[in-house]
């Protein structure tokens, strides 16, 4: 049993060796089995840059699929970007995105399905990153107060420690 | 002038066509000026959780470093993960993290600085968001409330467009 | 049974949801099988341009050679560059390129094989489409009229939809 | 002068040396020039396989919009993909899709610009090669017959072996 | 039985063909076994520099962490830099560094391990290839003379060609 | 006038801040200059080996075009491999390699050359030292006692530190 799975707590970073160091937690040991994980942010912008997005959407080639791509590549490339996470096979990543007009920002939900020895909590965080930062790209030029906020995990299953749901936190 | 460098109101997004297809802004006629971007954003958590990463700290290989790190290079791929960012080159990235305590949080600095014919706000912000999200990957395991929040630039200099000091926002 | 499986006319592309925004096809309830794609491809140039190939290949570090490098390394970033493609392990992929005097062209075969959830047409189209550009990038110089034809699937192996064999085609 | 830059025969390949060996042709003597390079190629598929994309066309999300991102992507990869292309950077990349229904294809134009010491055709030719692709890969469950064709330059400005115009061609 | 499982004489290198061009051996029929390499390597540098890094270990952010890192990731990249690698999950990457007063070096070692159908040693000779090359990189301005040496295997275990132990030698 | 450019003693390395935090030097004061670099390295093996990749060399494919071709594409991506080192433009990168058989060594001079405004000597190291891995991949199934060695700098001009030949040392 490893801290990763226990309730008592933790004394120590699960990345961080005896001494301090950097490491990748070893998942050799850890069985192939089905893990789901979904994250979700926010891009929150002036109600006038919304509306931009809002009538882009009429169109071909909008703001929203633009950002919605970029999220599932960024997906792919989490291992490449988190220095100590585990390269894994994908077996689907979804990235919905919705205006929320009384909000004045583009809502993000990411999910990522894996069929591994770790779980893909990173890939769903990493897809919702990026999707944000290209509606950020696309707003940047009409509006400098665009803000990225809200980034976290909502749902796990999958893995030794158990489901995990935080939609109502 | 284009619509990015006049302050009436814009009537459609930079990226987008007048029919509404996504597009690279074409950067060819703009002079090589050097440039900066300083964006910002936090990353908060349980208040134990932070206490690991500050006790960290006294050794080598910390949290910080790591995510400081990663950050650096996450700026350096950002013409990768966002689809109509152009690729430029870099004189400087630099990252810099602080505990929060009082706020329970990690805040991140990030400054980027080319000589181009573009600006550097989505290196800064994609530094901020891949150190936000390391940060993330190595508390995961003992705290699963971890949110990144406030995401956003606080100030870019250089470029036809004035320079822009949103720190007091 | 999905759209993918059957013979009936499909009424929407796998990779569209019910309301047409793009989508990674869900591979997770696939069983790992082992996977076969072979796909071609043709470069067809200036007969004196294709002289110049042929005279190279006497000596080491030839263009087919570089070609075919290309090719293999390549096939390695297909999910990096196809959006909704999947990371997959590759267990070999073959790149060959025979000169076809007659039709003043460069001929190239690419076989990918995978045990996996998916197929690996993609794999093998990309080892042949880098192929062929890298052809194109060492031919340019002596002759602008290079032309990439002809990329198609030759034939797969393995999975549900069963075997496909296009060679005749 | 260089062989590039004669019209007299080659009599050898610019990217290997006298002995035969590869090489990156040296650019540093080059003045940085502005330069546009613009290609061409078509997918070629079913009639039935067409009417899925001009249907798809009506909604958000559509295939010639992800295609054209993976198209700009890619254009931004081709010194990665290409072993003896010059990393440079791009002050644009346009990728336009069309639907000719008495062809049966979907027609790809890409042009790409930069101030550079070389070339970006096969900047250009990379775009149209992704973005074929990229249709591939969300036809391919529907239609094995998908062909990608008459992938070429179809013209160049800028550089010093003069401005070149194969559109009649 | 392949040249790679026997003990009689090669008479070709696995990775060339009959006739000598380049392959990608096919793993395809090998089993999935757990599979570990360990690599080591050397930094040798004037002692002035040695105490300069030395002296950076007591603070954060120092030498040996940044290249820890950098072989870590490094190690997750192989395969796109060795043109025949096979892409691979990786379980774990460990990277060690030590400072040898006696030899005036940095000592590097390096441990993968995965379960899949190849070893993972090109992963282990990667990860110390890349951290020595950044400790390179942050000592060269004072240093010209650093020179990186003994990149080798220490051990490996699982496969089929047996357990080897070279740390003696 | 920086710690890089004068001959007293340095008191820390350039790549870390004065509280010993981890950054990239800021290379934006500094002016765009034609610059050289040229590294070296050896792939130390049994003379056995070395026979083989003689033997390859009378045909298309041989391991030296494979590995030359890996280090001219891996000082490509030198920027994502070294955290702290800038992406910069290359005008050539030359990988030469020789068999040295009285030394039973395959021997590496890479050079690589940029107008830019820092040095390239890291582009030449990585160029050689994944030319190395890969002639190490190739040999690694019939020689499991391959070594690479003596991985520095040979000579650099242009920059402002002045030009250096270490070629006699």
């Amino acid at each position: 049993m490893t801290t990763q799975d226990t309730a008592k707590p933790a004394d120590r970073l699960t990345h961080l060796t005896e001494d301090g160091s950097a490491r990748m937690v070893d998942v050799g040991w850890k069985p192939v089995t089905d893990r789901m994980a979904q994250a979700t942010g926010h891009v929150v912008m002036q109600p006038e840059t919304l509306a931009l997005i809002r009538d882009g959407l009429m169109k071909k080639g909008d703001v929203l699929t633009i950002a919605q791509l970029a999220g599932i590549m960024g997906a792919k490339r989490t291992s490449e970007l988190i220095p100590l996470c585990h390269p894994l096979p994908l077996n689907k990543v979804d990235v919905e995105l919705a205006l929320d007009e009384p909000a004045n920002s583009v809502n993000i939900v990411a999910t990522a399905t894996t069929s591994g020895k770790t779980g893909v909590e990173m890939e769903a965080l990493t897809a919702v990153s990026v999707a944000a930062l290209t509606i950020y790209d696309m707003c940047k030029a009409v509006d400098r107060a665009v803000r990225i906020d809200g980034i976290r995990l909502l749902r796990k299953t999958g893995g030794q420690s158990g489901d995990v749901d935080l939609t109502g936190s």
